[in-house]
């Protein structure tokens, strides 16, 4: 189906927004008013631009408070519609969104409504240009969908029909009863479709709407449920985004129009219309690469936790580090010099590695080259929004190329220390594109959202949002920090699973580790909340490791100190599924502590 | 009265709190659960950094979900509260924060609670702790204030009493009826006062407390009323900040502290407990001063808006430039050279100055050296959060000291374009302190807060709220960026009244001066929305002036390019009160594409 998108939901100048829509694969866009008078660009030029572009204009929103209303008004309104519809000519545009009115002199009259939309469309008519009429959620008197639907009914003109929103009818209620409605208007007289999520906020629907719209799959709503219903009706207009955002006002506008396709096509798929390549779920963690400029602090800290360094590249000054199932790769190459130590690749175990590639491909990932030198095996990568690179991997698989082909073994002792797997990473997303990572991880991987929670750092609230696989083998904590400000704060990390973390932690603190202190006081409220045996609690002083519980079992985990922008989490879990929600305050205000920041 | 602050209000680790609140002048602290479990210190040595800096610590709040619960979790209550009675015998404190359970094994069932909370301060009695209990808004069974003290005084416990809220108790409804409960509470009941003011926005209570409180008249709630009604019961404990706010977390916590103890200053002036040196609001605006490393591009703006050089100060290289009532400093003393051009202080005119001075510095505003220089007259001034100097000045009044006393004037041809005086000035603040800005002027200058508007930029919604005094003859629009970064992308700026904006626009380009460019397609739709004499609109677009109406009159207007970081409108209000917000957003646009950011 066409996609399309209003140019509110992009950042900058009119002309950067265009850019961005066209290079996302847009193929129209509804021009909002505001970004039309404050374009420097003249009607002609901006058509001329979106035709260079491959853009359309699908829609122009440039009238309010319509209808209803006394007729010396409504005369003046005629007066700007005829001014409007002649620009719509020259921009090139044939339909225009009216909105319900929320003037104070609107009547409650939905003959006179009626009556005058049948006139305004009398006039576009003469202009060659088609009237959606819609409801806003706040409309004066005409609030739902249905209603606006009885009202152009009766008008019973070819040159008006309405337009549907998602938001519009979804943040009044979403019981599939109130959208049954839908099924009675003809597709042909749905003139237009206009679509955003919205987080499940109790709040005034009009700031709701004006600040926390989303797009389709990263909010609350069914938008899928909605457009089935429309595209039942015979609707085969746009699909067109109409999402206002605070943060994407902020943003860049070129991955935002991506993160806006993206999810148009994730929607298209669940709709039915436009298949693509079936996800490939991954189905553990193969590798996470490091890249550092000096390989000794980080392999420091991966002796002491038991990891032994196992294999060599064959061409690149990248090392193996191995403990049981948990494997680190440690690049000492030109990207470690550049960015200092930090995380900068996943190796994810993909049942079909050239298969996830390409669905991640369909859905607007970059696509990175399957050899990144000539004698490496070749593999199948992406790069995830915060750049993250991630690669598809087959370990041990005869038949798929595997990536330690590249690596030749190293003699080493095994120092194992109880490590099993990586439990799961975090990563801490870019400022404006949190929305974005989660549904990315979504769509792109298969794996499932959690709940998003609120983390207190002592310098600003966080936000965390778990995604993973059904199994809980793939488990990546997306997480963002208080303001655009702060993204460096908050280190990456990567936390290994044990079967005892004391013993573990142990280990590590006897082979000349460095555990991150936890306050004394911390373990008195343990103390106070929790029944311990005997020189248990002692123990976790000792090693600085923090406890929980949920209603599936308990957890225990520690932290290392940071090195350059990573640190490591030793954690058990017995049956608990979270990720120490609860404790973060205390590990963040420690790192803080330790830090010095 | 005793004034106090949770330490959840203020951002930073313990440490960090303490200090700024003592340093703000609060006499103690709540401390919050949190921020002890996360401290390196041990209770004993919070207790003495506490005695250290003459804080005292007047409440604890470490347990929830207390009462009316089955005996087997009650008994485990009694044991957690057991070991927190005794942390606050270390801590040296003596009151603990009950609130009402959310608990979904709560019952509803008040002679339990209060058997259970008789229990609680059974054992408190013992440490010599006393237990306040609060309602929660969202409690599971008790949510008012009422209920809360009806369960109290069922228990009849000389270590329970209650604790009121103001957020708690306003955000369910401030009709006056409702308050009327709190004179039947004895006032030796009520064990302790939180206070929280918050914008009135209409929303899920819970997100609403967590995110949203801010201090004492920064919000829509009448917390004065409240705290006179409490007063009237014979409360005499603290006066106590709890403020959840998602601002404040990331904000410095030094200034917020001072904004935190300004507003409970201005509540206890406001309830009558305690008097400040009464209020001078300022009557006119004698001056703006800019700063700038070379006079010249300044010079160029104001020569060529019909301002002539009509004095140089004595000993600093400070000339005043005058029209009609319109009076600028410029500047190129070191400040400029350091900071770039900027506005850097303003001259209010003052009916007492010293007693303005008195009320600043009373409220907390830092005064400035009342010479700044041996040869220069006296001058009363302080610092406004935002860093703009203000200074208080009684012009042409020959009983007080006149700051033009410090000029001498100089030759000049009159070059008068019509400028009358100064309409407002616009000034960017720190992104954490609006709320405090606006509070600010409105306690320390009694200027009016006018409602806070958004404003589309094209990179991000802007804020912006006028302060006013009664005649409007002092008018300062504060403003925010959409986030802590882009504080530099919006200039200050000077808006100078004309009675004929035309003829001082044109003799302003005439004389070479540079308008700031307004696309076409903004007249173009004001064609379509209002209607205009012959040959009106034409004069506009030539001019690039805007026009916006309200139900006070016409507004026209118009802008100067940027100088460094301030640029001039010229504006003719005939009855209007606003200013501009509608042609904001096409200002905006046209300033980035000019500057090309």
């Amino acid at each position: 189906m066409r996609t399309s998108i209003a140019t509110v939901s992009l950042s900058g100048s009119l002309t950067e927004k265009l850019t961005a829509a066209a290079r996302a694969g847009f193929d129209g866009v509804e021009i909002f008013e505001n970004d039309l008078l404050a374009s420097p660009l003249t009607p002609e030029e901006i058509r001329a631009r979106c035709a260079d572009l491959g853009l359309g204009i699908d829609l122009y929103q440039p009238m309010r408070d319509m209808e209803a209303v006394p007729e010396e008004q409504f005369a003046n309104n005629l007066r700007r519609a005829r001014h409007k519809f002649e620009l719509m000519g020259r921009l090139g545009t044939d339909t225009v969104l009216v909105c319900s009115s929320v003037h104070p002199l609107a009547v409650d009259d939905d003959a006179l409504a009626a009556e005058q939309l049948g006139r305004l469309a009398d006039l576009a008519q003469q202009f060659g240009v088609r009237v959606a009429y819609e409801a806003l959620a706040w409309g004066r008197h005409v609030s739902t969908y249905d209603h606006a639907w009885q009202i152009v009914r009766a008008a019973d003109h070819p040159a008006l029909g309405t337009c549907l929103d998602s938001f519009h009818i979804l943040s009044r209620g979403s019981e599939p009863k109130s959208l049954e409605a839908i099924a009675d208007i003809p597709g042909e007289k749905i003139f237009f479709l206009q679509l955003a999520d919205a987080p499940l906020l109790a709040m005034d629907v009009l700031q709701w709407s004006r600040h926390y719209r989303c797009f389709p799959g990263q909010g609350g709503f069914d938008v899928a449920d909605l457009v089935r219903r429309v595209l039942h009706t015979g609707y085969n207009g746009p699909l067109s985004l109409e999402v206002f955002n605070d943060v994407y006002r902020q943003a860049d506008a070129g991955p935002t129009a991506v993160d806006a396709h993206r999810s148009l096509l994730a929607l298209q798929e669940a709709v039915g219309v436009a298949p693509l390549p079936e996800p490939v779920v991954p189905t553990g963690v193969a590798f996470a690469e490091l890249v550092t400029p000096d390989a000794g602090p980080v392999a420091a800290v991966l002796g002491a936790l038991g990891f032994a360094r196992t294999a060599r590249h064959r061409s690149k000054p990248v090392d193996l580090w191995q403990q049981g199932e948990a494997r680190l790769l440690v690049n000492t190459g030109p990207a470690g010099r550049r960015d200092g130590t930090g995380l900068a690749a996943i190796g994810l175990e993909s049942p079909d590695p050239a298969g996830a590639a390409r669905r991640a491909e369909s859905l607007l990932a970059p696509v990175l080259p399957r050899r990144r030198a000539a004698e490496d095996a070749p593999l199948d990568a992406v790069a995830a929004p915060d750049g993250t690179e991630l690669f598809f991997c087959a370990t041990g698989r005869p038949e798929l190329p595997d990536w330690r082909a590249d690596f030749a073994d190293v003699a080493h002792e095994t120092g194992a220390a109880g490590v099993r797997r990586i439990d799961h990473l975090a990563l801490v997303q870019p400022w404006h594109q949190f929305d974005e990572a989660a549904l990315f991880h979504r769509s792109v991987l298969g794996l499932q959202a959690q709940e998003s929670v609120d983390v207190a750092d002592p310098y600003g609230l966080m936000r965390s949002r778990a995604v993973t696989n059904p199994d809980g083998s793939v488990r990546i904590a997306l997480s963002v920090g208080a303001a655009p400000t702060d993204d460096t704060v908050h280190a990456q990390h990567i936390a290994f699973a044990t079967d005892d973390v004391v013993m573990t932690a142990r280990r590590f603190r006897d082979a000349g580790g460095r555990v991150l202190p936890i306050p004394a006081n911390y373990y008195d409220d343990l103390a106070a909340r929790f029944e311990f045996a005997d020189g248990e609690l002692e123990t976790y002083r000792e090693l600085g490791i923090l406890y929980d519980r949920d209603a599936y079992g308990e957890f225990r985990h520690c932290y290392t100190r940071t090195v350059g922008r990573v640190f490591f989490e030793l954690v058990q879990r017995d049956g608990y599924r979270g990720y120490g929600a609860q404790n973060a305050p205390v590990r963040l205000a420690a790192q803080h502590g330790v830090t010095g920041v």
